[in-house]
């Protein structure tokens, strides 16, 4: 079901590009962060960095948009994608450069067709631990009465808000760190769902012997018609020397045995 | 399976006006609690507006009991919506108000013949959350002992519990706020269970094949029936010269081929 | 599949009047602990019962044992009950006793053929929560450094743990009470795992539209041995005047279309 | 599908011998930890009886790797066991030794073919309650502001990280702590998907009557057999009458009834 469109090939071509800048963007956006004494220059080239990603995708989104067949409909199911190129316009704020692009980054590797929902969700958990530890760091840090004040500690709360343990020995305390806390959350949930499913999935597909059943039954059918079949030549060959004999009495008809 | 009586009617005309409504009531309920020095006028005529629109749910419940033909299996069947068309007038309280308004909301929002599952319990996951953080905002910031004192502060709560989180940096200390705090515990384990349900489902029904199995069947079935059918055809074409050559020698029987 | 042995009917008639014990066991258990200023005659009444209400279910499972025909395999699969008989007797702590009578309760609940599984999974975390937060609060009032000294935070507490929420505003500081909120712990992950089977078992149960094809082949297959039995009627029919024509020039052979 | 190559009878052979020193290594992990005033030579001996448990499970994958008949294949799919081979050579701590033995009696159990994923699982998490009660303990015994200090504390944290209670009245401080800690959360998450897994499976495994229809099919399908059957021995008794009548008039047809 490869509908190889001029949006399909652009998808496919453009693939590896993307992946690769949406990984510089990741180094952009945690490098300042990290390295809280970097210099104002390293400081604005990992803006620059993180524009220029935002841009591509930005790019990649009206480029996808010029080469699709029906484009009211897609405007309308990738609204998505269209709030994230918008919003960093509108508010040049980091956080929001972050969540667009991460936002850009998902929607287009939904469209890989190799990638299961499993291998995306665990990317997405592992993408937003990463990034979900690096926000709080940087919108923690600078609150007065904040607890989360060095990467370690925004990583082991991050680890503690998504499996939904939440000691409460660290938590945000300002508003942005909060969103970012529900963020974390709510794709926690997604995780423990998808890990149950995929195992309650395995279980149910061993657990139905259906397939055994059913493929007796085709067996089963199948021998049914070889002996229909059987019955036919028979009736076939019953037939010819009636033909024959009644053609010498001059009473036949037009048997064909096909 | 449209039972069109004169209930189902009267629940479809009436289900957008009581939408209105409940939105009328969630305004009215958050503007006091919001806006801590709201005038006597502003509270006065939230009060009113709240009792309206649960007198309305009221009226609905007590129309569709006179509409429908089993009035017995009516109440028993709807028992919690009798329940809460009582509760408020037998105690006036304000929460008491909330509880059995959202119940009778969503009683018929359930009635909703397009409202699938998990709209449902995404749509009641959001209003409890919205509902809870007022509740136990307007509960907890009159208890000495409280720590949710702000809109923010009740927010984040809810969401932290409802997740099953659980930082404990804030936390009801109320009778009341406790009570709330269950709801919303419960509430967030149903829609973990409907979010893993979901994903389950869609991975099961990818897992299973049968179909294709099965319709490979459904057409070994048709190609024997036709086979039979050429057979049947074969006999009748040999059955009828054998009855004329017969009728030439005074023998025949009556053989119809259908 | 109603195996009405001695045994069966046993299980069936002393059903209700056991769960009228397990209820006064209930009450038994909870008056002295919610009551903390209880007469000494009270709780030894209290204990009384409780001793009385063990050694009913104790007697239920000798009797049973005693009426059923493999009593080795009785035994084997019935170890929990075993156990819960003979600890009381070899350690009369209350607590103790509690935990035998429950499981006790437990296992002859699971016996009833009406109750489902959803149902016994509820029942049980109803009848954990009650008693663990009994249990608990008996526990850790006497704790120096405990935090659960009333009814309600003892309730509260139990709640939190039930559903893995976990603030930290109450926790067991004794040995004791940290094994019965492990007890809780765990029934509540049962209790998520029956919500959430429960909601896909459902999801899963309307995706299947295999039983409409299914349906649809029984009814094909029908329609090709109805076809297949006119066909050998009319081979019958064929043959009958054939065998008379043939009786006729002295060559027949027995032929019998039944 | 049992193929009993020399890797398959040697993995059936040693599987016990590995168990038992499995336990050995449990011991022999668990003694100077619980016993801190351990002597120098019992705590020697111990950190022996680790390396020997480690060795013999190197030595059983190099044996494995000998047997087994495409190398690069083996190597490429048992890549874990490689690392937890190679881990303990390249830093000799003691908690590197844990994670490799236990990751390599866990590769090890995977294969034992009577083992279910149930099993598995709760066999696991049972393995990493102990050891990580055991790993935290010796990691937060020694941190200055560590709350981690006697076992009762380290098994009791051990449940409330599992279960993601997380109450916080206690939580690792040091890396390490935290590396352990989520481990046990992941593994608690891992629980919680069997559990619920198992029980939807066994619920949708009652909801399908699937079966019952499928064996009506079934048996449909074998009397229409039958009926066939039945049709082709007349047209065969039929048609050796006829052969007879035609081989008197010399007009004979060869017609074998089988």
């Amino acid at each position: 079901m490869k509908r190889q469109s001029a949006q399909a090939r652009w998808e496919q071509r453009t693939q590896r590009p993307l992946l690769a800048l949406a990984v510089a963007f990741a180094v952009a956006y945690a490098v300042p962060i990290v390295d809280d004494s970097a210099g104002y220059s390293l400081t604005e080239l990992c803006t620059v960095v993180e524009w220029v990603v935002w841009g591509s995708f930005a790019v990649d989104y009206l480029i996808r948009l010029a080469l699709t067949t029906g484009r009211k409909e897609f405007v309308r199911t990738h609204w998505p994608d269209l709030c994230a190129v918008l919003l960093p316009v509108l508010q040049p704020l980091r956080l929001l450069r972050l969540v667009s692009t991460l936002l850009l980054v998902g929607r287009r590797a939904r469209m890989a067709p190799q990638i299961r929902l499993t291998t995306y969700v665990v990317g997405a958990v592992i993408g937003l631990l990463m990034f979900g530890s690096l926000a709080v760091l940087s919108v923690e840090r600078e609150s007065p009465h904040g607890n989360i004040r060095t990467l370690g500690d925004a990583v082991w709360w991050s680890f503690t808000t998504m499996t939904t343990v939440g000691y409460g020995d660290h938590a945000p305390t300002t508003g942005l760190g909060r969103m970012i806390a529900v963020g974390l959350m709510l794709s926690g949930i997604a995780l423990l769902g998808v890990v149950t499913a995929n195992i309650a999935a395995w279980f149910i597909s061993r657990f139905e012997k259906d397939d055994v059943e059913e493929r007796r039954q085709t067996e089963a059918i199948a021998a049914l018609t070889e002996e229909v079949r059987l019955l036919r030549a028979e009736v076939a060959r019953l037939a010819a020397p009636e033909a024959a004999a009644r053609a010498g009495t001059g009473a036949g008809g037009s048997l064909s045995a096909d």
